[in-house]
């Protein structure tokens, strides 16, 4: 046995262990988006963050919706990969003398959560609607669309002033 | 201190310590696709696995060239992202007792690998056009290319008769 109380010998069990490993990401993102908020520099940076945290909360609530809808509990099971994100962003943060560069490094940080997001909740998505599931399909395009424009939000702030004022 | 040999004060050395990042990444991958490809069921994804593992070795030496061209040698950073992205996967894969839906488990891992990367080549290209060195920054583009190919893919796959066949 490895992480799971039980075997994955279904789609409908790695449907339902997808499901609680983004609950368990969301749940883990939203202290590392506080961290973020406090530690950010730029305003615009810190804007963005408390933006994705309103979104992010709003988010765990669709997915409590979505184990409603599938006649299960709310319940996360621990994800090391966005353990292994948030403990990486939290080192390089720490370790980040200049208040610029350690914005830099929260962009980069918070595009490699958001790209984990896409992902977990297009592989949902997928799983969703060939189970016949359209209905948690749906909630969840919400969220992939939100994650979708936080990233290209991060992009934008990355190529203009954050990167520069860091670089000059 | 936490995971770096120096600490991070300028965006020289974040965008060094982005590519040493990645460097080890790649190479985890490597090990990883290895792996996958030896356990995949489906022919179409062992054969979409062995791609893949060509380019990521392709891509390894895209960054040992991009060492070079900054004047440093090629190294690696531990990169506990990846570690975790990679552990999560062993372990469901470890889990998972059906061939199908172990299969439907390995393209959802391989694709949060592909996003881990899309977003790590995408910062460290932002970063190449703004520390200068567009030389690097093309270089890199033609892998974060195939990143988003190898994704869409693997999203094809997810679509077409892999978990159908899980699912039925």
């Amino acid at each position: 046995m490895g992480l799971f109380s039980t075997p994955i010998k279904t789609m409908d069990d790695l449907y339902k262990h997808q499901l609680q490993d983004i609950y368990y990401a969301e749940n883990q993102i939203t202290k590392g988006l506080t961290e973020m908020i406090a530690k950010a520099n730029n305003p615009s940076l810190k804007q963005a963050f408390q933006k994705h945290l309103g979104e992010t909360e709003q988010q765990i609530k669709r997915l409590d919706e979505a184990f409603r809808m599938l006649g299960q509990e709310p319940k996360g099971a621990t994800c090391p990969a966005i353990d292994g994100i948030i403990s990486e962003a939290r080192e390089l943060i720490s370790d980040c003398g200049d208040a610029d560069v350690c914005d830099a490094a929260m962009v980069a940080a918070a595009q490699a959560v958001e790209h984990y997001e896409i992902t977990r909740y297009g592989t949902l998505i997928t799983w969703s609607k060939q189970l016949g599931k359209n209905d948690v399909a749906r909630l969840l395009e919400q969220t992939l669309n939100e994650e979708k424009m936080t990233d290209k939000a991060l992009t934008d702030l990355a190529e203009s002033n954050i990167n520069r004022k860091a670089a000059a």
